[in-house]
């Protein structure tokens, strides 16, 4: 024996059907191991047997077809389909009525019917005629108008000069007569399929559906169940679930005296149940009918799936020609795996990884109706899942007044700033024209989860004229009704038909199934008590993310905040931070009370203190007139702070070092919330204080040392010790680089990752809407990074933080609180670098539930996360 | 013998001056090493002996004094000084007549005489009084004006009871009677210098000037030199070299009768040399004059250094006491370097190494005289040296109108921006309220070579009112003549002295010396012929970095620009990028002919296109007209192209991917000028296409199959074949992590380090300038991570790229094209990164040349460049 042959998988070029698990899908096609599989399972399957890939090729290459057991006796005839290794990489359709000829005529006319076996020999010859000889199957099709002139169950006398006519055709165009034999009719079905498969424009379609360059093909070559003919015939599909929702429900349809869809006179599709109106399967055939749905549950259990069965009534009795999983929404897809696990037919851990962790955001928004008809005018960036109807308001006064009405209404603007916050809390649902991913309106929907449609940049928006125009010159003013499209970035006129969100049921069961397998922290982003509250009722292990700034944006704080910033002399400046600092610290007791017994992490004053200041005339002049100044004074002073690239600004811990009494003021409120809420002996919140922007450890040293102290002050003037948690957000690669340094100081280091990907690309995200649609069409980006980490690039620098942080400090806790916390690759990624917990938007927690459990069950398999590791 | 005692240095606690070489500076001080040296070299230094570290650490620590040598006879004075070993540390002062008491007095009178022999008992004791008891040396000097009543040369019946109550005051203070014997006064004023060492103030000063914690005290006894009394007495210094030009001059004083500058009753001081006025050295002592003159050329030959000898003239004849080396000006350094180096006292290796390559950039400008006064307003920046005086401007227009009549005007701006640069141009120095080192004023300005100041922040700028008004309140009009000191940042009013630029000579000579030694390549950037043109004249091995954007400014030009950039169609941009081809190519065509024979890289448009747009009303109303639209809607477009944050926008090889006719032109442009200069047979240019801001190696891919493509169309159009390189400019940190890819499409990487700082730390080099110095001052960072490039950060990512990329490519090119090319510490990096070439501003090059040349230098000793390297 030589060495190759040793090692080589034993692999028959012909395996019969009933071979059990030896039908590999990987060596004889996913049809062939289905169908073996319900053969085992006692299932009505016609005999037959599977060609490997291997033998298929070398049919292709002109090899002679291996010996097939072709039995049955006289009579029988047979199919042959395609059986590649994924069903969605298609393959030549299926042969049917193989071995119709002069030979086997009398038997079959015995047994369904002169009429039928004249018609399997018609059908015979125009399918053999057009798959080998390239026949124009149309030629076929003249004849048989001609000949039956439409009638639906043609007889002998019509049918005998078709057939004959057929012949002849078949025998001028492929210079050959009518092979009469099954064997031979096989091997040149068999010989054609396999050429079909290996044409240039097979492949190129395959590939684009993800097929591999050398993917094979296996074909199933089986006994016909004969579906024509006298007595009660036909074919049909059933299946025990509804695709729409999943629920249970016998599904399907059946067309008599049919071979399958879309063959030669197919009949009306008629209900399988008789309560569903005429003609139904289980009136004609009420035996195969109870058949077909014992069947399809056999089948469903057996396969660990919820199966649609193909199946063929052959003179009343059921005979299962194939089966494959129900195709379903998203919604329907929890609800099945659930129903699988608690059936017992697949485990829990199974359910867990069958269903998309991205699409569980279809149960959380209402969502446009698939089937509703819909006016699209423009198409922007999916940016927060959901669908909302409203009127356009352009402002976000505007958009205050509406809810103060009740009035659903859509806030349109170019771009939002934190201005707008209060206008995105009133609206229904956001549009801007520019923008990308993580531009602040995307961000901040996504925190609300409020539908959001950004980047629509074929837009031309009117600030002055209070209107929009679309590409195609339509204009839309203040008040006209529009849906946003958040999970297809669609905008639409007026208001399409919607379905209602659903949190319930095998959704919430399968969360739980998640939370008890993964071993990955979720944490939420949340600012505000409702954005708290809302990660509490998604089941998080804690806030990741507080953002302090939107905080100062409310109506009576965001006039302290710019004096604040305004203020002349240090002691102007702590007056009003003195007046800030009971509001901060009434923010937090709630916050805190709200997650009681969690951690919750507060990142520190970020964004430049420009970001604050008014911009409208109208605001200008509240603030000078408060402050006692000249407007001029107020928009001097704003166009001083106001910066060329304010991401790169002065921003973060930069504010901390240079006006130290900011974070201060913070601190302060933060642990003086803490020993409030803590009084008490109930479940204590732990506080975790967040320093943003970091880039060198010295600055690190410096606000540990003036928060420690705080810490100290407030422990001492109450009387009360307490423990906080102080931490860095690694956003800058400099940061990333030298996280060993900053594990001396901090006991967690968390990753901004929008930040960081700002900074490791070179790209602003705010800006990149212009071109990252372009960029990912291209294939410059494989993906928008600010959507999927990019594991190359700042995955590769958190892989390096997080082994040069934990070099140093074995205990670091490590997490990632960016928008990347609630996409499920990234969530993989954490999980396989050894974090301890991502954070994301609360109405993406249950994305991450879900990634984190997946990430848990493959990291136990060995999994590897497929991007490029470390070098 | 214990093992720690045979691996010990064998060191002396005390050692005689004598001993040569063994007298090392790190076990018994600079001094006494230099007084050995000075001694074997055969001047006239007084016997005596030094004391190691260790020695002097026992006695502060209360050990015994070890047994001194303290010969000499009766009547010998000795004097006790420091020796720690750098001489910048400071260290107590000298204690001199220590053997003067009741015992040696009258051998002394007898040598001297009798009113110098009590000057000395005196001063012994009010030193050692002082020194050792703490006693107020205001009393001492109370008694010596009451006995002397201000007598320059006061006689035996003046000291003899001034004597007597300086002895009481000491004996009373002490407690103590004063110590007759030599023994017994040295032995207390060692100890007492030995513990004033280590006082905790001295520690803390010396620290400041770099002394590590552990730095010791040597200290040198000598026989004293009597420099007063009977006879040709006194004390000078000499040096043979003028400090400030370094031109050969014998400089120096002597005063007579005294014991060195400073001690009391020091006299005027006379010149040395008789032609220099009265009193002089050669005319009272012409025998130790000649020696003082011929002493220091010894010294200076066999220190290899210019030295300052400190001297005494003991009745007619030479002492050396002391050598130091001279104090110089930046410039002189150059002299005195290259001067040694060809008497052949010193190599020009080691010529190379005495100069610091920063202070060549005082070679290149008018200095602001260091001696004159000046009324100095605000201190910015110190972002491109040299001074420039002029009369104020605030607008580019107005510059030109003064250019125009000849007038020197200094450009104000808040910030300056593109449009500004022909102001620039017309300036003779530049003022910015805003930006830091690398902000577009600074960067220009280097260019250029003009003198600027940026970040002057506490200045407000009125562009309404034309007035620029100072902290302190001061209020400046158009036209006020200031002065701007870009070497140290300062702004003065009006027109302080300058002393003019001097490049020939030493300057010169030093700069060949380093290009025999260097094996780093030195390039310039050079955006223009101007700029081309100077790089030739400061030798340059090539040009680095030519960016293409600023040609794009020039008057005839930037309309063109602006209708592509506004351009609705592809038609009508292709038409402006067609007029704009001849422009390029002759820009090009004209830098290749200066740059001929050597290799110029050429990056490809980088800036976001908005920066091109105009601004002003009257601009934006001029091409709304030649474009023949309304100029609303040219200021609209210009809205749609602003960016939130420019620098990380839709700019580099973005423009490239998504506009790719742009590039097209600019490679023809490249293309057709190389085959045009290279037509005739001379030494022919090699152009290199850099394409900016990449972070994805699909980036390159594209824009260099593009490049290729042209590049074969235009050799099939001319029928000439031509070489050019195709690089990739390395700015972003994904592209630095992404180098092993690049490199399999790349030729070379040039690490453009101000961007990527910029990324690294997410620090905008425009907004920095607000806080930079804050941080810098507080030690945050601990330099300008602008300025000298960032090791640990940046640097680990240069590090990297380079190691990654040279794995897939082992003969790719490596550069590094940012501002830090002309940092000596950066440069030095990128020698031992193994780079191949730094390239840096014109201006800088001679820097750069020297720097490099160091490196070269440090690296074949096998240097380390003291940063972190990587982890």
């Amino acid at each position: 024996m030589k060495p190759e042959e040793i090692t080589r998988d034993p692999r028959d070029a012909v395996i019969a059907l009933d071979s059990g698990a030896a039908v590999r899908a990987s060596i004889y096609g996913r049809r062939a191991a289905t169908l073996a599989r319900l053969a085992a399972l006692g299932l009505p399957v016609p005999e037959g047997a599977a060609l490997s890939f291997e033998s298929v090729d070398e049919i292709a290459a002109g090899g002679a077809l291996p010996p097939l057991p072709l039995g049955g006796g006289p009579g029988t005839l047979f199919a042959l389909r395609s059986s590649p290794e994924e069903r969605a990489w298609g393959g030549p359709p299926a042969v049917l009525n193989l071995g119709a000829g002069a030979e086997s005529h009398a038997p079959l006319a015995a047994a369904v019917g002169e009429a039928a076996a004249l018609r399997f020999r018609v059908r015979a010859v125009a399918s053999l005629g057009q798959l080998v000889h390239g026949i124009d199957p149309e030629e076929f099709e003249a004849l048989a108008r001609r000949h039956l002139a439409g009638a639906s169950d043609p007889q002998t006398e019509a049918l005998g000069p078709l057939l004959a006519e057929c012949l002849a055709l078949y025998e001028a165009e492929a210079g050959a007569p009518w092979p009469e034999t099954a064997e031979a009719q096989v091997a040149l079905a068999a010989r054609a399929m396999a050429r079909a498969w290996n044409a240039a424009s097979a492949r190129i379609l395959r590939r684009a559906k993800g097929a591999p360059e050398e993917a094979g093909l296996g074909l199933v070559v089986q006994r016909m169940a004969l579906a024509l003919g006298d007595g009660a015939h036909g074919s049909g599909q059933v299946q025990l679930v509804d695709s729409r929702t999943g629920a249970p429900a016998c599904v399907g349809a059946w067309r008599t005296q049919t071979q399958g869809a879309g063959t030669l006179g197919a009949r009306t599709a008629c209900p399988l149940a008789a309560a569903d109106g005429a003609g139904s399967l289980e009136a004609r055939a009420p035996v195969a009918f109870a058949a077909a749905r014992a069947a399809a549950a056999v089948a469903t259990a057996g396969l660990g799936d919820a199966c649609a069965l193909d199946f063929v009534v052959e003179d009343g009795r059921l005979v299962v020609v194939d089966a494959v999983a129900v195709r379903r929404s998203a919604r329907a897809a929890v609800r099945i795996a659930v129903d699988l696990a608690e059936a017992g037919a697949i485990t829990r851990e199974e359910a867990l990884l069958r269903v998309d962790p991205t699409s569980l955001i279809e149960h959380l928004h209402p969502q446009i109706d698939p089937t509703a008809p819909r006016d699209v005018f423009t198409t922007g960036l999916a940016a927060s899942p959901g669908a909302a109807r409203g009127r356009i308001v352009f402002t976000a006064e505007a958009a205050q007044a509406a809810a103060a009405q009740d009035e659903a209404a859509i806030l349109v603007r170019l771009e939002t700033s934190p201005e707008d916050i209060r206008g995105m809390h009133a609206a229904r649902g956001v549009l801007t024209v520019r923008g990308g991913m993580t531009s602040h309106a995307a961000v901040i929907a996504r925190g609300l989860g409020l539908p959001c449609v950004v980047g629509a940049g074929d837009l031309r928006l009117d600030p002055g004229a209070r209107t929009l125009t679309s590409r195609d010159g339509r204009i839309f003013h203040e008040g006209a009704l529009i849906t946003v499209d958040g999970t297809s970035g669609q905008v639409s006129v007026g208001a399409p038909a919607t379905i209602p969100p659903e949190i319930g049921g095998a959704f919430s069961t399968l969360l739980d199934w998640a939370d008890a397998v993964r071993d990955l922290g979720v944490r939420a982003n949340a600012d505000t008590p409702a954005e708290a509250r809302m990660a509490r009722e998604f089941r998080v292990d804690g806030v990741g993310l507080c953002r302090t700034e939107h905080m100062f944006f409310e109506a009576e704080r965001i006039m302290v905040m710019r004096e604040m910033i305004l203020a002349d002399t240090d002691a102007e400046r702590q007056a009003a931070l003195d007046r800030l600092l009971p509001m901060q610290r009434a923010d937090f007791i709630e916050i805190f009370e709200i997650m009681r017994g969690l951690p919750v992490t507060i990142r520190l004053l970020d964004p430049p203190l420009h970001e604050f200041l008014p911009k409208e005339e109208g605001d200008i002049a509240a603030l000078a007139e408060a402050m006692g100044v000249p407007a001029a004074a107020v928009t001097a002073r704003a166009r001083e702070l106001a910066e060329v690239n304010p991401m790169l600004g002065m921003r973060g811990v930069r504010l901390g070092v240079v006006m130290p009494a900011i974070y201060e003021m913070q601190a302060r409120a933060i642990f003086e919330a803490a020993i409030a809420v803590n009084r008490d002996a109930r479940a204590p919140v732990v506080p975790e204080v967040m320093i943003p922007l970091v880039s060198a450890n010295r600055e690190v040293e410096l606000i540990k040392a003036r928060i420690d102290a705080i810490a100290a002050a407030v422990e001492a003037e109450q009387g009360v010790a307490f423990t906080f948690k102080l931490g860095v957000m690694v956003e800058t690669p400099r940061a990333a680089l030298r996280a060993e340094e900053l594990a001396a100081s901090a006991e967690f280091l968390s990753f901004g990752t929008n930040d960081l990907t700002q900074m490791t690309y070179g790209l602003s995200r705010d800006d990149a809407g212009r071109f990252m649609r372009a960029y990912v069409n291209a294939g410059v980006f494989p993906e928008d990074p600010f959507h999927s980490l990019d594991l190359e690039g700042v995955g590769e620098l958190l892989l390096i933080a997080a082994k040069r942080g934990r070099s140093r400090n074995p205990g670091l806790v490590l997490g990632l609180c960016g928008e990347h916390g609630g996409d499920p690759s990234s969530v993989r990624f954490c999980k396989l670098a050894g974090f301890d917990y991502v954070s994301c938007s609360p109405y993406r927690v249950p994305i991450a539930r879900l990634a984190a459990a997946q990430a848990t069950l493959l990291a136990r398999d060995g999994g590897d996360w497929g991007g490029g590791g470390p070098a």
